[in-house]
């Protein structure tokens, strides 16, 4: 394996006989949850952010920012960080260009079928493809929840509002949608009023579909008195290790914008960030949250 | 049946022994071409335009504006006018309240479902109810290919430009989608780029959806090399008497300002509004439009 762990007793990778962390930090607020986390769990994580769409707030971590396709360099990171786990986290919402391939010896092989996954491929099998290349680089991919457990939504009622009857209706019709998406590789969300699907959700991301129904609902073509749900569901063959579908504070804020009753998500396979910012915005809101279990459908 | 046709020679309904046809007008340009297409094919029109929905422009038609919830003065219409046939055309955008219901005395029983349809329901069921109560009136509601036939797309290339390789993968993974949303009675539409499902439509319209992947596109987060497909199909269940799919110049103009390759609609079973004006901006643009045959899937 290329990339041992250092022995040297106070490399800060050396924890318990074992490498270091890395993350590999897209857009958002989670990779920033994720790496405070992960230091509090014991870690030193060292971060690389990738270009265009990791955010500024890296102060204070190892860290180098590298493009999504220079795998010549991330693996070299590995390497001389001795990682030998790495936690994906946060969107990327450009797909890198062949330009912009750089592979290693190793990978060089394998270009062409990259090549026509970034193009041609559903989110999943683009990340599917990431964390192949990214093990073939000596460093196991796993997910954030082996890291942060408790950033995972429960099941049943979290926060101070259940769900009633209308809403559960809602939450069983946005299910339905959700998981059809999600078997076909589209999205995680989806969005019923009155028991009635009136989006779902693609690449622009929840916040987007969001304002989206806030605009339906102002220019009446929503009932003024549904109010309808979100639901958020991992896809039925979605790789636990790459991104969880996750809520937070803004979320909590662009539902209450759209007029929405609440929130629901996949329990244990969703993660609620800065959550007690967000049960607590969701409570003073009126708004339910609200884990699903996967095994008893909402009916 | 109340509301026979009227017996006088020189009524406007008298055609053929039959009653006059209503042509029940929505929003956009689809019911003014639906009225002049059927005065071509004989036709007197007695135009019921939609409170809030249906535009202007119906001057040198009989006409009159009512409330789509107002069955008692539709109903009225139906006989004093003689109509024994109505066509539904145009979208409706907002759902009727509960205020809004003006029930008949033989209608009257059915509100309470009318009243739940109209809160929950799918615009499927929607429109099954419409067509119920209609025809509770005593005309017949037929489908605009009916009066119409050559407003319907044909199987196969319709302009100049077929669909290439990559437009027919596009088309494959766009079509599953849309069936899957249709079955959900969710939308007719959908589009894909370089084999991936990036928009959905909800209640936003095509029109819509196009802007959004047209902004998608501009964000970087298409690919700007792959062009993709709208693919616009009716829902498996749906009544062919409620409104079709429909493109028209105007999708061409969002399909272009999208960046996509092309335009597929069902044949047969969707509609082509200013056929000649359609084509030649297609074509012009290079983009192009084909009908799909049900029967026969693109794989």
């Amino acid at each position: 394996m290329p990339g041992a762990p250092p022995q040297s007793p106070d490399s800060p990778g050396d924890r318990k006989g074992r490498g270091r962390l890395a993350i590999i930090a897209g857009g958002g607020g989670l990779p920033h949850h994720v790496a405070a986390a992960a230091r509090a769990h014991g870690e030193n994580p060292y971060i690389i952010a990738l270009t265009g769409e990791a955010g500024d707030g890296w102060d204070g971590y190892d860290r180098r920012t590298l493009g999504i396709g220079n795998f010549r360099d991330i693996s070299a990171t590995f390497r001389t960080e001795g990682i030998d786990r790495v936690v994906l986290s946060g969107g990327v919402q450009r797909r890198p260009e062949w330009r912009d391939i750089r592979p290693t010896l190793k990978t060089l092989s394998r270009v062409p079928a990259v090549l026509k996954t970034l193009i041609s491929g559903g989110d999943d099998a683009v990340l599917k493809m990431a964390i192949a290349l990214i093990e073939a680089s000596g460093a196991r991919v796993i997910g954030v929840q082996e890291i942060v457990p408790d950033l995972l939504a429960e099941i049943g009622r979290i926060g101070r509002i259940a769900p009633d009857d209308d809403d559960l209706r809602d939450i069983a019709a946005a299910t339905a949608a959700a998981n059809a998406l999600g078997a076909l590789d589209v999205g995680q969300g989806a969005i019923a009023v009155g028991g009635r699907v009136v989006a779902l959700e693609g690449p622009e991301g929840t916040d987007a579909m969001l304002a989206r129904v806030a605009g339906l609902r102002r220019d009446g073509r929503i009932s003024q008195r549904r109010r309808g749900v979100l639901v958020k569901l991992c896809k039925p063959q979605q790789d636990l290790r790459a991104d969880l579908p996750s809520i937070g504070p803004s979320t909590v804020e662009s539902a209450l914008a759209a007029g929405l009753a609440g929130i629901a998500v996949e329990a244990g396979r969703a993660l609620i960030l800065e959550r007690a910012a967000t049960i607590e915005r969701a409570d003073r809101s009126g708004l339910f949250v609200t884990g699903l279990d996967r095994a008893r459908p909402v009916s």
